[in-house]
Parts: structure tokens; sequence; C-alpha cells
């Protein structure tokens, strides 16, 4: 039976070694945080301790949002099966999610995460292309599954390498990319290189699928692709006969605040031929979702071959995607996301006067990433810098992490109900620890942690 | 906002066809059920109609089982977030599953769905014995990923077709397979098969990874392998550097009675590398499980290539594991599966002896197929007639379905508390409904109904 006594800190790391595979890591691994109890934007550790989660995108409209738990125990005491059986569970949420999208994503599929989501994506985008080839962002990150460690430069380039229908394109990032905001037209530079990379693979023989992307690539270091990047890119892989995959399953259901999807940033003339969701979908809640056009779900289909998640669609999943749904409507998230991402950026870009390790502010309501430079010439990462800054937020009951290539960019994306007086405290807080950091660097007592 | 009125059958199916990708099937696909609600092994349509479950091996502590229900609940409101974090659940729950299984068994790792399961048991494998075959057993099933599809004779065979590093071995089955009851070692017969392939896949300077195997093949038609199989098929599988597989994604947590796992039936000397675990593991909830060894861990972990799974392993998901482990014990379920499953075996058996379209009766605990055959020479699969049981089983009342390659194989594998009563009920409509089919066949009324 159960411990009825909760362990020590100390007692449950202990466990955890001797029980679950080191390959899942923890945050602050030299001295973890035991969280029993969250709610809103807050955490709570094993003595009550108050942490502010910046960082986490999946519990989306807050940590135990009351309506979210009220729907799943609804749910839950009534019927929780799977998807072969009619429910109205499955179809309303449907309905719901098509209204968020263009009239062309009609079809969609459920599923348990986004991982699974993005499996599905390439199953669907090679049935319907008879392609196999994928060409995916650098540095990109869509999933753990043998196929998706296959499309994600970040994990792949540690492993097995980079198979042969994989091709990498630069990240469009305007700021420490290939071609910078002094370019006199970074959108078509990007974009042709997609192309020649589709020119290069069609001379050896190779016929491109799909065309993978986060809206916003975030593990690549919370960048903003410039509008009309995906537009010219979805123009060259038409071409090529692939489709376009948005990822959405970081930036999607209204984090970036003026729009519901993050895809949406780049212009109302761009529609994705897939899109891919999860992380916020459920507030914390295993779901995933996959929406698509008929002419390729027709296609899926057309094989005869059934396609059976057992979880996935089922009552309880549905009926917790749309309690999420309603809570974003009905707290107004998107306009919450925009007032206090706008406040976070403006309080930010203040700092990024006064502290010159903070090269470059970046984001869309409450997506956004502070690049830490060790200089201004060569804008190189400021690796330690970071890490130093992380962990003294966290000693401050701050959670935050860093993302990109270089661990270098801060990356803001909390849950949605975070506000002006967190955003406030955070950046405060960020200003002192930094000014610290620069004083303790001027009297040389830390050299690691010194920047121009 | 949601519809109040709930929609007529009628309607949710036109939604559903409009909505979610046809590839997506429904049972009975011409007539379809619409479920509202279910209680332990019944299921309640909209206008209140009580089904009786004969298959849901997912909701194996009963549907809506108020203690998994309550766990949840509690859980939800507390806190729902991701394995970075330390949380006594996750490692009590570790614990408890490492009681049920061999020793050597002690490393576990937290996903959402059997499919993720046997996915990243396939990649523990690769990294573990840096090999790339795999085994599988025909019509073998094990999930919806790219990679799965890869390892499943069921789904490959209807479409890309076989990988030139996936084997496929002959099913043990004893009844319609290469080597039968009257053979005098179908052990060794089906063993040698193997330790063939493993052969001719050397010559050709293949490596073999691993041997992925249910451990009571379902899809395959309830197929019960004879035991010592797994054994001799470990220890040639081992030789050539492999590792064994369990899937116990349909089997396990007691359904066969008396073992918590399917491959206990092989006996005490035989133990896995690696179980994948899922469906019944939530009683409905997205959920699933890896348990491998330490060396197997190691290797994996040594990469230093992070696994993370976003919801895998949160608060919640262990809370109800742990809630569906309590009521495995409290409610004495594997005891009760192997009394009810005793039963339904004894008068299916002497239903076999009535009719002769039931070619066999084979099974465990509470899964139990029955192999409906068009004539005992031949054996020849009856699968227009079991098509037809399953159809006037349902205008009774009663959910049943097929499977195998054959689809002739009634599949009974009830949540668990499917009790006495329910078996004579569903032993005595099947005895009725093919007293009535053979009676339609002398008449002629039925010609493709009928049977020798």
């Amino acid at each position: 039976m159960r411990a009825v006594q909760p362990r020590s800190r100390q007692q449950t790391l202990a466990l955890r070694r001797q029980l679950v595979g080191s390959s899942c890591k923890l945050f602050f691994p030299t001295d973890p945080v035991k969280i029993t109890e969250a709610k809103g934007q807050y955490m709570y550790d094993e003595n009550g301790r108050q942490y502010l989660d910046c960082i986490n995108n999946v519990a989306h409209v807050g940590h135990c949002h009351p309506d979210v738990v009220k729907a799943a125990h609804e749910q839950n005491q009534l019927l929780n099966t799977n998807s072969r059986y009619l429910h109205d569970n499955m179809v309303d949420y449907a309905e719901r999610l098509s209204k968020t999208l263009p009239e062309k994503l009609c079809i969609f599929y459920f599923l348990n995460s986004g991982s699974e989501a993005n499996d599905l994506a390439l199953r669907l985008a090679r049935q319907y292309t008879k392609h196999q080839d994928v060409i995916v962002l650098d540095h990109a990150y869509h999933g753990h599954l043998t196929s998706l460690i296959d499309i994600s430069p970040y994990k792949f380039r540690n492993l097995e390498g980079q198979k042969e229908w994989v091709h990498v394109a630069p990240v469009p990032d305007t700021y420490r990319g290939l071609y910078r905001e002094n370019h006199e037209d970074p959108v078509t530079a990007y974009a042709d290189e997609v192309k020649n990379i589709i020119e290069h693979a069609q001379k050896r023989g190779r016929k491109i699928a799909a065309f993978f992307v986060e809206s916003l690539p975030s593990v690549g270091g919370q960048i903003i692709p410039p509008a009309g990047y995906f537009q010219k890119v979805a123009e060259h892989v038409h071409k090529a006969g692939g489709v376009f995959i948005a990822d959405e399953i970081q930036v999607g259901f209204g984090r970036v605040g003026r729009h519901f999807w993050a895809f949406q940033l780049q212009g109302e003339d761009f529609i994705p031929d897939i899109v891919t969701m999860g992380k916020p979908i459920g507030n914390g809640h295993p779901l995933a979702c996959v929406a698509t056009t008929k002419e390729i779900a027709e296609a899926f289909a057309a094989t005869g071959v059934e396609y059976f998640n057992t979880f996935g669609g089922n009552p309880v999943s549905c009926a917790i995607g749309l309690a999420v749904l309603d809570v974003i409507e009905k707290e107004h998230l998107q306009a919450h996301a925009t007032e206090v991402g706008n406040f976070l950026m403006k309080t930010l870009k203040e700092q990024q006067i006064k502290h010159p390790i903070i090269g470059d502010v970046r984001g869309c309501g409450l997506f956004i990433g502070v690049d830490l430079i060790k200089d201004q010439a060569e804008r190189t990462p400021a690796t330690a810098e970071a890490e130093e800054l992380v962990t003294r937020l966290k000693e401050k009951y701050i959670l935050l992490s860093t993302d990109g290539p270089g661990r270098n960019v801060l990356k803001f994306k909390p849950p949605m109900c975070f506000n002006m007086e967190d955003a406030k405290f955070v950046v405060e807080t960020i200003d002192q620890i930094l000014t610290d950091m620069e004083k303790e660097c001027l009297s040389q007592k830390k050299t690691t942690v010194c920047s121009t």
C-alpha cells in the first residue's frame, strides 16, 4: 500500500535515482525542486515555499484551473472509453477547434502527446505526397519518438546523426542567424535557402514530403521568423510536391496574444497543410491533435488501413480540451497575453539598455526570449552567465530556464494567467541579479560571469 | 460555447464523418453505437440501454471505478506538472510496479500510450545492443507510430511493406499454426524458426537488436504460446546479442489471473529484458510504462541525451496508476479473473461440443479466444459467421469482437469485474444465436453462415 507519510526531498531523490531511468533529467539536477502543489502561475514546494512559474506552457490556463479540474471530474465519473463509439465530446471539440483555424483545416485526429501528433503528421504527409524526405530547421526539436528524433537536429546530432531523407535549413533568426536585421530581405534570403535545399535534394533523386517547422522555433532559441517567410517556403515546398507542417505544440492556443495560432503571425495569406497541437491543449492532461485538409485525410484513408489510438479522443480528454478553450475565451487570455507580454517586452527592453549582457529581447504575447551575449560584436552566447542567472532566480523562487543552441536565451512561456505584478517582479529580480553579477565581475570575484 | 442539448446519434455521426479523419473507424460502422455512460462492465447508450462490455481491456478495474476517479480528482486539484520536478507519486508508483516484476526489471520510464512505450523499448534495445534489426511474430500489432508500423505485420502488409531490418517469425499457435497440438515438440520447433531467422539474417550481415513479442498475441488471434517458448527464443536472441521485449500492453496487470504479467505463464525461469505496459495501466487515462534492467537503462543514458516526455510520469497519471494497482489488490481481481475465466472457458468448451463452428477455446484468466471454423479438417476461418455472431450479439446488447488474421476469433478481454452472471449470460446468448444460425442454415435461408 502507499506511503502515508510524504517522503523528504532527499528520500524522493534517492528513490528516483534508484528507480527512474537517468535519461529522464531533473531541473537543477544538483539541487532539484520538489513541487507538491500549484495554483495559477505559482508552484509550491514541500515546505510551502511559493515559486513563480515563468516556463510551464503546459499549465496553459493556470495550474489546476478549477474549471478544467471540474470538467475532468464530471466526465471521469460518467464515461472514459475509446473513439470506436460515438460520443458528443469528440465532435463538439473538433467543431470548436475548427472555428479557431482557417476553413481548409477541417479534419481532426486526437492523440495523447505532441510527439504522437508529429509522428502522425509525418505519416499523413508521406501518404499524401508519396514522398519521403523532410526539411527541418536547424536546432529543431519535434519530439521523443524514433521518427521525430530523425527530424530533430537538436537530438540527432548527439545520436545516430542525420538520415539521408532529412534536410536541415538555417533557422530564420534575424538576430544571430545567417541573415540578420541589417540584411535587405531576410525573408527571401532564408526562403531561398530552403529552395536551394529542395533543388539539391531533387538533383540527387530525392522527393520532399514536408517542410516541418515550429511556428515559433522554441528549443532553437525562442525565434520569431520574419513575417512572409512561411509563405515563400510553402511556395517552394508545394512546387516540389511537399506539404507545410506547422508544429504549434509549444506556441499555440493564444500564447502569442493577437492570434490563436502562432503561424497566423505570418499573415492572413498563409495556411499550413497540417497543424499539430500538444502541450497546452489539455492544461497538463495527455492530449494532442492533428488538424489537416480533406485532401490529405482522404489520401491517408485511401489505404484502407485503420488509424486507432487507444486513448486518443476519449470523452475525458475531449471534455478537458473543451474546458481549456472555454477558459481561454471566458478569461480573455489572449488579450491578457498581449497586455502582459507587451509590458514584459517593454520592461525587458529597458533592462537591455541598462545591462549589456542582454543582446536581444524578442517575442510575442507570452512567448519571449532574452538573448544573453558576451560581446556585442560577435554576439557570443553568454552560456555560463545565463545558467548563473537562472540559478540565482531559482534562489529567489522564480522558475525560468534557457534554450537555444548556446543555452543562452532566457525563455518566458508562463501559464497564461501570469500577470503584470508577476512580470514586474521577475524583471526587477533579473535587474537586481544582473546588477550584482556586474558588480562581482568588476570586483573580479567571478570572472566567469563577466560581460562587456 | 458548448452545445447544451445532447446531439442525436445521427447528428453525432454526421459531425464525426465531417470532422474526424475517416481512418478512425467506428465499431459497427453501418450502425454505430453511441455510448454516454459506463459503470463496471456495463456501458449505456443515449437511450439508457445497457450493454455488457466483453472487450474493453482498458477499463481494467471497471468503467469509472470510483477509487480511480477519486484519485484523479484529488491529484488534479493539487498538482499536475512534468517530471523535471521531484514528486512522490512517480517514485511510489515505480516502487509499487517493481514489486510486481522480477528484481532484474528495476528501472522505469513513464509515458502516455502503449505506442510511446513500444517506441521507447525499440530505442532502448537499439542503443543497448548497437544493433538495428527486430524479429516479430506474424500478424503482430505493436502500435500506430511510424516505427511500430514497421514492426507490425498486421499493418505493414497493407502499407509500405516489410523493411529490410524486420524479420517475421511464425506465430507459436498450436491450433492453426505451423506446428500444432499433434507435433511432438512445438516449443522447440517454433523457437528453431526464430533461430533460423537469426542465422539467415546474420549471413546477410544483419544484427538482431530485439525479439519483440506480445506475451499473448492478441490481434494475432488470442494466442497462448506454449510454455517454454520464450525461454528458448530468448536464448537464441541473447546469443545473437539482442534483447527480449515483452509487450504486455493488452495482457498485463493480472488479466491472466494466476500471474500479474502474462510472460510469467512461460515459467519462473523466464525474464524479459524489457517490458512495455499500456492500455489497462490507467483504467482509460493515457498512461504507459517501460520497465527494463539497469544495464539497458545505463546504456541508454550513456549517450548523454535527455529523454523528456512532457506528460509522462506526471503526478496525476501516477496517482491514477497507483489507484489501479490498489483496486486490483483490494478487490482480488486476479483471483476473480481466474475464477470467472475458468468458468467461461468451461462453459465455452461445453458449447464447443454442441456447436461444430467452435473449433478451439483457448485462454487464461479473462483473456480468452474462441476460434470459429468452417470445417474441422482445414480449420478454415469462419469469418462471415463470426461477423454475423458479433452483430447479433450486439442486437442482444453484448459487445464482443473478433481478432486474428481471419477475423474469426471471438475475443474476450472484459473489464476485470466481469462476473459469473455476465459469463453465463454471454455464453447462453452465444448458444442461442449459434443454434438459430444453425437452424437457418439447415433451412437454407442463409447459406453463408453455415458450418459443418
